[in-house]
């Protein structure tokens, strides 16, 4: 299977700039990718990265300056042209977003396990956070909410599909409210990150946060 | 295995104030309990509840005024004197929070599986959203950042530890943003009783929210 896993160094996770600043950011959406990249790799398979621009990181790169949707279309039509000679864990493409810093291999497994056309799993606000196609017709559409779209997408063009239920793979980290998330269950070097940024674990307003000792 | 799913009929969801009446948090608190208590079923297990106090329910009920943590730690404890003359799946407590509406038969059963003295899933914020004890002297502690208070209890007494990684078990509905979670991804009867209050998927601004039409 062809593993991709997009990444746009130019915009780094704005919605936590309350508490972290651009270069930190830009540091954190790094360090997580290649967790993700780590674990896509413990499962036996190579991934890609599909970058907005040149990069340089321990993986082959495809720079592709399109918005993520197209990006994506693009390497699964490809995609689908070369698997039709193909057969087994060969056939199919997928799409595992940068940002899922509680990926572990084993959840990868699961959803590169289903023999459906499409399997997705989806994150919180209805996010498609990794996906895999397998039907040469299947398009993706990452706006919002696209988990629905997706659904709609593969029943339009008569495609099987099944959801992976991920608390790992659900869990996208966009906002500060992700971070504890990240501390408790992160199984890579996304966890230090966040320490050395300052982060601890805080509980005294009753709820478990991460908060931050030095401020950016 | 003796399945618990505690419920407080005085305290509905205050967190969701904002969004609903008292009157329709009671309501859709009682909805999410019954969606519950029916997965549990299909999984061929006789849920009881473990209420504040004496509750109409089509099920058992055991009444225990007590905080959540002494009442649940009460059942482990009698459960685990019976279960000393039992093997297999008749031995153990399960423990599943009356909030998690997105609970499937197939999510209890990945909750149920694992062989472990104490088995977890965990939720967001770091909550311990249903558990399976199987151990003499493991106590819950329901608290702040439950899910890391139960890996150091486990640790403390010797007793093996299993996560389940589901985002349908780590979902409870607690906030106004978990709703979209209920309309997508709900099986059961919650999603029509949010749909009876007038909320529907929205993405006027880009991500999809439930938003209510009529305003309480």
């Amino acid at each position: 299977m062809h593993v991709v896993v997009p990444y746009a160094p130019d915009a780094p996770k704005t919605r936590l700039e309350p508490v972290l600043s651009e270069r930190e950011r830009s540091r954190l959406a790094r360090v997580m990718l290649e967790d993700v990249l780590a674990a896509v790799r413990e499962t036996g398979r190579e991934p890609t990265v599909l970058s907005t621009e040149p990069l340089e990181v321990d993986a082959p790169v495809a720079v592709d300056r399109r918005p993520l949707t197209e990006a994506v279309n693009a390497v699964v039509r490809s995609q689908m042209r070369n698997s039709a000679a193909k057969s087994g864990d060969a056939t199919g493409v997928a799409v595992v977003m940068a940002d899922l810093a509680l990926t572990t291999p084993e959840a990868l497994e699961r959803l590169f396990a289903p023999d459906a056309d499409v399997v997705i799993a989806p994150g919180r606000g209805v996010g498609t956070n990794a996906l895999v196609v397998r039907h040469p017709e299947f398009r993706v559409d990452y706006h919002g909410g696209s988990y629905l779209d997706h659904r709609r997408i593969a029943d339009d063009v008569g495609a099987t599909l099944e959801t992976v239920d991920s608390f790992r793979l659900g869990t996208d980290v966009d906002e500060p409210g992700d971070l504890v998330e990240v501390l408790v269950h992160g199984t890579g070097r996304t966890p230090s990150c966040l320490r050395e940024f300052g982060f601890e674990l805080d509980s005294t307003d009753g709820r478990l946060e991460a908060v931050r000792s030095a401020e950016p």
